[in-house]
C-alpha cells in the first residue's frame, strides 16, 4: 500500500502536491474513484476516493479517518555537520526518518568540509522516508546554520541537549545518561575531523551534555543513526 | 593515522598485499623506512618499519605490539537477504563493521528480488571499513547459502538465533528478550516482502525466537543495523 501525503485538508477534501499527483497518474495509473491512502503529516491517515485526477494538483474526498497518532516519544532532533559526500548525510536521514526522528538541524562547523547542504533535496528524502515507512508525522529539516548559532537555537529551546565528542575521555555513553524523565532530545554530531575542543567546550557553556557512542571509531552518518536510535531503545 | 591488514607476520616481518603495498606506495607515498600502523586481523595492533617498498609486496619490521584486544562481546553474526540494490545492503555491512558486527551470512529466501551476491566485493567494503574504524578483528563474509541451510547452519552451531518478522503481532522487541548471559548471537533479517510465513515457522522449529525491532517499518538494511546494534547496547 502506498501512502500519499497531502498539502491541505479542508471541508472533507484533501489536495496534492504535483509530486503526489503524478506519482498517482503516471506511476501507479490511478484514476477517478480509485481509493488512495494519505496522511496529513500531523497524525493522522484517511482513506479516500480521487475527484479530480488532474496530473498536477489531484484532490480526493475523505471517506475514512483510519488512525490518529500522537508523535512517539521521545522526540528527537539530530543535529549534525554534513559529510563531504552527500549521499553518505542524506542516507542518515532517510534511516533516521524510518526509526522515527523527526527533525533535523544542519550545520556548519569548524572542521566541516562540506559547507553548503541542498536542504530541499533533504527534505524531499526525509518525506519518501516518512512515507515508505508508513509514519504520520511529517520530518522537518530545518535550514542550515553555523555551529554557535544551532547550539544557541537548541539551548534557547530547553532541549537536553548532547553532543558526541571523541576528544575527551571517560564521557558517559547513552546507557549512563539518565533520560527517562525528558521528552525531547537534541543530539550533536561532529563532521569527519570530529569538533573542535572550543566548539565542545561552547556547547557545555550553553548546558549541553558530553556524550560517547560507544567503543569504536563511527563514521558521522553511523553516529548519528546509531546514537538516535540508541535514544529512542531506551524508550520502547 | 592510517591502519594497514598484514595477511602474514612471521618471524617479525609483516607482509602486505598488492591493495594494501599500492596504497602506501601510491596514495600515501610511502618509501623504506617509514613508519607504519597495522593489525593481523586477529586483535592486535602493531608499528613497524617498512623494509621492501615494493608496490605489489610492501614488507615490514615490527618494532612494536602497541595494543592486543580481545574481541567485544557479543559476538554478533548478521544473516540477511541481500537487498535488490546492492548499495543499500554493501552500506549495512559497511556499518556493521563499524560497530563491530564481525560476521556476515547472505541468504536467498523466498522473497529475494535479488539471488546474487558479490561476496569478494562485500568482503573488501568489511575489511575496508575494519580499518577505517580502526578495529583489529577482521570481519568474515561468508559464502551465500539458501534460506534453509542458514537456518540450520546456526541452529547447529548453538547460537542464540534470533529473527525479526513483521508477521506476527505480539513478538517481544529486544528489550524484552532475556540476553544477558548470552555470548554469541545470530540475527536474521529478511527482504523487501519479509519472511514468508513458512520460512518464519521453519526457523521456530529450529529453535529461533521472532523479535520485532520497533514500532516502525523498517528497510532491510536499517532492520539489520539498528538490530544489531541494539544488541550491542546492551552489552556496553
Amino acid at each position: 500500500m502506498f501512502l500519499f501525503f497531502a498539502v491541505e485538508i479542508a471541508r472533507g477534501i484533501a489536495y496534492f502536491d504535483e509530486t503526489e499527483s503524478r506519482h498517482a497518474m503516471k506511476s501507479l495509473r490511478m484514476t477517478e474513484g480509485d481509493t488512495i491512502h494519505f496522511t496529513d503529516g500531523k497524525g493522522s491517515r484517511y482513506a479516500g476516493k480521487i475527484t479530480s485526477a488532474h496530473i498536477k494538483h489531484m484532490s480526493a474526498v475523505v471517506s475514512e479517518v483510519i488512525e490518529m497518532k500522537i508523535p512517539a516519544r521521545p522526540d528527537i532532533c539530530l543535529a549534525f555537520a554534513p559529510t563531504k559526500s552527500s549521499d553518505r548525510f542524506e542516507f542518515m536521514v532517510e534511516k533516521c526518518v524510518e526509526i522515527g526522528v523527526l527533525a533535523f538541524q544542519p550545520f556548519i562547523s569548524f572542521h566541516s568540509d562540506r559547507k553548503q547542504v541542498n536542504t530541499d533535496r533533504l527534505r524531499k528524502i526525509a518525506f519518501s522516508a516518512m512515507k515508505q515507512s508508513m509514519q504520520l508525522h511529517a520530518p522537518v529539516v530545518y535550514n542550515t546554520l553555523s555551529y554557535k548559532d544551532s547550539v544557541k537555537f537548541f539551548a534557547d529551546r530547553k532541549f537536553r541537549n548532547l553532543i558526541a565528542y571523541c576528544g575527551e575521555e571517560g564521557l558517559p555513553d547513552l546507557n549512563g545518561i539518565h533520560v527517562r524523565d525528558e521528552n525531547e532530545f537534541c543530539l550533536f554530531i561532529g563532521p569527519e575531523g570530529d569538533f573542535s575542543r572550543k566548539e565542545y567546550e561552547f556547547a557545555l557553556e550553553n548546558g549541553f551534555s558530553g556524550v560517547n557512542l560507544g567503543p569504536n571509531r563511527l563514521r558521522t552518518e553511523t553516529a548519528g543513526l546509531i546514537g538516535c536510535h540508541w535514544l529512542k531503545t531506551m524508550f520502547y
